[in-house]
């Protein structure tokens, strides 16, 4: 069995390599690429069976009211938030994700951004450039023995965790539901705010959701204890950025997230002015073994279904 | 019981804090402090009975002999090479280090500098800072299932292993002597020029002997594995510059260095030119938490001693 039409909406050819395109185009007779605001997209979704999808695209009841020959939807993310699921599941659609391929790549990221944070490390490569060999006043911290908290005990803060274990952190978690194989690995449940206030080092890994935006709100920001150092690689809506200026004015704790790309300006202008915030492009995500598992998965979803036999269907 | 009088050589009041020079106070009636070439070395040594002395200080038969009341040597450092230990021991005199103190903090400085470099973290910055929020292009990788090559398993490299196995490399050791404690967590034995050629990250983590200097010599740099990342946290006497230069210039491979220091200045600015060599002042061991455990290991040995239970005597 084949496709006969994909709809590819907010995917470019670049973000897969040849292998893979070679694998879809044997699994379908015409592709056609739209850009997410493309005019074209709702007489293209009536006469197409395979719908591929990028990251962040929405599908309302309406879309999929109209997509009366759809039988697939691929999506080129973990997250699927913006799409009617529930509704698309009634009509026998088949949605499938890549849940996990960047885990690895984020959970690494994270201690990296802490460990170059807390061992200065961008302050000693300076000063070796500009002839200065001394390491008086470089201020460092361990992570052993240090409250390491974990927001969000998904794929990526259970490896967070697990990581940090290694380091011989004291690691405590928040999580919607308590995770008991996660405890026994010797990863602690804390109240959120009770967490906020204990951690040393704080991991966000929360899914954006309506009940996780803003989260991280005036409150917490406040209770925030001194001298900790805190990570998002969560999208930016968990958190209120009035009250994240707020604290890091009082230059106190650090703030580090990588989600710079998806700010309106004035709001990445806003926390670019504050030296105790360390702002990265999105690449907790990037390296090429988790391009590869996106590749691959998204890939074999498609092929798996054809075959009846469904992968990562959500 | 107390010491009449302490010399201390190459150890300046600031190396500890005031509640440790008092306890220290408490044990000697009183102290000489002296510099490393000091020309009053030799009078002061036939009068002291406690003899402390700093890092690198040499300590010679000649220097024994003349100590004829010596009970006690306190180093203020791991490494003790450069005092003849066993001569001292035959005139009935105890000599204690300081093992271990800075452990965790070297073994979180080589993950540190390594993640900094293969999560392309300097470049990162450096974007955002220029208003650029792109990932493109940024040159990354992870360190799970990456060949994680440990030379010296002593006891950094043995907390340097243990970490990178929580990060799931693969990973291998050589050392002197086989160490089957850590072979049974999963580390694996190499011969030396095996695990040169076969690592993508090596850590090198050998004390300095005459049998170690220059370990790291034309062969082992020529067969480095293509795109690897070596840091050396240990002295740079375990390396042969010349190879090194020769083997940077080829751009195919990253070193990673702290002991900057102890350079000759012309070896430095060789190496500096090289964008592919990331050199650091000697901040592997300068956390807050192994300064601590320095100071109170030296006071407690000296404490322990007077006590007649010495405690890390060599």
């Amino acid at each position: 069995m084949k496709f006969n039409k994909a709809l590819l909406i907010g995917i470019n050819e670049t973000q897969l390599g040849m292998p893979y395109w070679q694998r879809i185009n044997g699994l379908i007779k015409n592709k056609v690429f739209l850009p997410k605001d493309s005019p074209k997209i709702s007489e293209n979704l009536k006469t197409t069976d395979c719908l591929l999808v990028g990251f962040g695209i929405a599908l309302t009841k309406e879309d999929i009211d109209i997509a009366q020959n759809l039988k697939y939807i691929g999506v080129l993310a973990t997250a699927y938030g913006k799409i009617d699921t529930n509704y698309a599941k009634k009509k026998g659609i088949t949605i499938c994700n890549l849940p996990g391929y960047s885990t690895e790549s984020v959970a690494e990221f994270v201690l990296a951004v802490v460990l170059e944070q807390i061992r200065g490390l961008e302050e000693g490569k300076r000063r070796v450039r500009a002839g200065d060999v001394s390491e008086a006043g470089i201020l460092t911290l361990e992570i052993k023995n240090k409250i390491f908290g974990v927001i969000g005990l998904g794929s990526i803060g259970s490896r967070v965790a697990e990581i940090a274990l290694g380091f011989g952190a004291d690691v405590r978690y928040w999580s919607r539901n308590k995770k008991k194989k996660e405890e026994k690995k010797g990863i602690k449940y804390e109240s959120l705010d009770s967490l906020v206030l204990k951690a040393d080092i704080l991991s966000i890994n929360l899914a954006q959701t309506p009940e996780t935006e803003k989260v991280m709100d005036k409150k917490r920001f406040l209770a925030l204890k001194k001298g900790s150092v805190v990570v998002n690689t969560a999208p930016m809506e968990l958190v209120d950025f009035d009250a994240l200026a707020k604290r890091l004015a009082k230059k106190d704790i650090t703030f580090i997230f990588d989600h710079s790309d998806e700010m309106k300006k004035e709001d990445l202008q806003r926390l670019s002015k504050f030296e105790n915030c360390v702002i990265y492009p999105p690449m907790a995500y990037i390296t090429p073994e988790a391009a590869i598992n996106r590749q691959e998965m998204f890939t074999s979803n498609l092929e798996n279904f054809l075959k009846g036999k469904s992968t990562n269907a959500v």
